[in-house]
């Protein structure tokens, strides 16, 4: 006999109530159980997306998808734990010399990633394009990487990691209810809570190529995820940050992986090397470390020793050329002048229509496919001269590719004004 | 290839856009046919039950369902169509003495019914209390009953009438999406508009024992109705009708046919007849006849002389009695006084819980389970006298009911002013 009939539940929320703790419990774990059916907890979900939860109810139903699978423990490791969540932007490959560069210090970075879907890409498939690196390992191994192995680990979360989300996530996929911010917030948190870190950092993107449109926005994003870290004990602090533009010059798995091994070379785009030194300096601050020179390890070479540590430790043959497109297509400048502006949106979907991504979470995808951009906002360019190539494993994927940048750089006669910082605003625990 | 995407319509309705007339006969079609999920349609339901659809998105809603099926035509009798539709009420019979009634002045009245769900009783429940009547006759006796037999014809709907209203009314009672106005408007209107009448009459409820609890709300589903109905070329009128007390002094299968037979022996509670009578007036007037008299026809026989013809041509022993429950137990006043009010919905909810109803659609029905009432509002009491006769098959049906019913009667000191008429409004075309 179940204590709670879901359709009052559905009603209470539907009719503006705000749901008990136990009701929320219940529901959870029910519609794990499945009890609680797909049309049940989807026509729940839209009365969320339109009436809200509350702080309280927020906390208890981040609180109900923890408690539907396993929450990990690194009390027992040596050092302390530190960890990043983006929400997904263009060009975003900052985990990959974060990561390591963060690990330098002494600091232990589990980083427990996901695959990508629609036209953000993901860290594993950005990974697995290394030769032999494999993104599955046990409990164990993640373990012992972060105590006697190199101290940073970038994995495939399990499937006994917050199992109600990935139901819900799925479900919330094809009903119309994914950017709602609640839900939005307690998928990203009850993540990253049950992983076990001790203290988490939010990059929270802002923009045309972002979930999150506007600053606003983005702020009660980010303000509502460090309020559900606090009241769960973990050390949580979030950036906002620009996502107008890609991020970086490259867009795809193997490229990114290469423009992240400039990067830990001590060179790279400047806007790489911003936000991964601005993200480890909040990761070492939560960890107790404010005051470490964090641009030097990238450029002596710490990071990088790191890094292929990491990339060893879990089968990557770092030494390996790194595999490219066999088909390459110019897209050339229509005028002269400067680049005013660069369109993330559509040069993430342009990298996803060439094989970059996937449309369905069991899609294959290209490891080589991909945009390379030569010509980003500031810089002059003239008519005729290639403004970024395209990477593809086949020649038939360019003319989709090439519809949706249609438009992508505005080319203008003056220098434009560009933004100083990637970094908007900064929300910590008040 | 399908020519919508339901997760944009979805997200329309979400974002309170307006939805095309092409995308709503879609997704209705699409339902139907199981394109779209279960999940994805209840999430649309909460989305118009939260933000509404307009009177031409209603239309064309109402429209969708109507070709989901068949729709009957009736355009070939000798004599006009008109029907009645009640949206529910406890002892709510008048469906039985109303049809022979009309019929008796040469109108055909096609009552395709449904049965109970809940506290409020199904006249196919009722009917199928007589022995021998059958519900369910095909398309060509219905059309031979209306046109060369007794003229009036109560039976089960058939499969084929609106099956996408079938399929979103059983989503809608587990998903916390039943009682709102545009979807039980266009759930009523759909099968009413597929039977093919010509006029209908529409007798919505108001009070405790009604799902509309106010008149305003009442009006505003009663004017949707008549909206749709008028759209879509069906004369259509609406009273709206009290239901705060049983209507009657029977709530039970066969208890309101003995009742039903009172009336049309000339006799019965004066609310029936008052009801009964204004309901036929309003159906003879949409079938151009507005000046019969209604009243005489029970006095004298006539109308009683076309229930049995009805119920014979349905297989009913006109002349067997009705089944007796095996187990009766009295309800007894607890004061002195007057009844100054008797609660709808309890009463309602005892009958359900003696056997009368049942709570899921495969659930059989008791023919002979009820409630009898002695004393209702206005009436005298002195405390120990009966004030109703409990009817099960079983005494162990008794103790539920018992819980039910208390407090159900108000008695009090003075005489109770009581409302002079059931009918509190009527709502016409503009």
């Amino acid at each position: 006999m179940e204590p709670f009939d879901v359709v009052d539940i559905i009603r209470a929320k539907r009719d503006q109530q705000e749901l008990d703790p136990e009701q929320i419990a219940w529901v959870i774990d029910a519609y794990t159980r499945g009890v609680v059916a797909d049309e049940q907890m989807s026509a729940l979900a839209m009365a969320i997306f339109l009436n809200g939860l509350n702080r309280p109810e927020l906390q208890q139903w981040t609180n109900a998808m923890i408690k539907s699978g396993v929450r990990l423990d690194f009390s027992k490791l040596s050092k302390t734990t530190v960890d990043k969540h983006s929400t997904g932007g263009v060009g975003d490959k900052i985990t990959l010399p974060l990561a390591p560069l963060v690990s330098v210090f002494g600091v232990a970075v589990p980083q427990l990633s996901g695959r990508g879907l629609g036209h953000t890409g993901g860290t594993l498939d950005k990974l697995e394009s290394i030769p032999g690196w494999r993104a599955n390992l046990s409990n164990e191994e993640i373990f012992q990487m972060l105590d006697s192995g190199p101290g940073a680990v970038v994995c495939a979360a399990g499937a006994d990691l917050a199992p109600a989300d990935k139901k819900l996530y799925a479900l919330r996929d094809i009903t119309g209810t994914v950017d709602c911010i609640p839900l939005i917030a307690s998928s990203i948190m009850s993540k990253k809570i049950a992983e076990g870190t001790a203290s988490l950092v939010l990059d929270v993107k802002v923009g045309s190529g972002a979930f999150m449109k506007t600053q606003e926005q983005a702020a009660e994003l980010a303000r509502t995820m460090v309020d559900l870290g606090s009241d769960a004990g973990v050390n949580t602090v979030a950036l906002l940050t620009r996502m107008d533009q890609p991020l970086g010059r490259t867009v795809g798995n193997a490229l990114e992986v290469q423009e992240s091994l400039d990067v830990l070379a001590g060179g790279g785009p400047e806007d790489i090397v911003e936000l991964t030194v601005a993200l480890a300096q909040e990761m070492l601050a939560c960890a107790g470390k404010p005051d470490e020179d964090v641009a030097a390890a990238l450029k002596d070479g710490r990071a990088m020793d790191q890094w292929r540590a990491m990339i060893s430790a879990q089968g990557g043959d770092v030494d390996a050329p790194l595999p490219v497109a066999p088909c390459q297509h110019q897209v050339l400048a229509e005028d002269d002048g400067y680049v005013m502006c660069l369109d993330a949106l559509q040069v993430g979907v342009a990298a996803w229509r060439l094989g970059a991504g996937r449309a369905r979470k069991e899609d294959p995808v290209s490891a080589v496919a991909g945009v390379e951009i030569h010509a980003k906002p500031g810089e002059a360019v003239r008519k005729g001269q290639p403004i970024a190539t395209l990477h593809a494993d086949s020649d038939s994927r360019f003319d989709r590719a090439l519809d949706t940048l249609e438009g992508a750089w505005t080319i203008g006669h003056d220098v434009p004004e560009l933004p100083q910082s990637l970094i908007l605003d900064r929300i910590a625990q008040e």
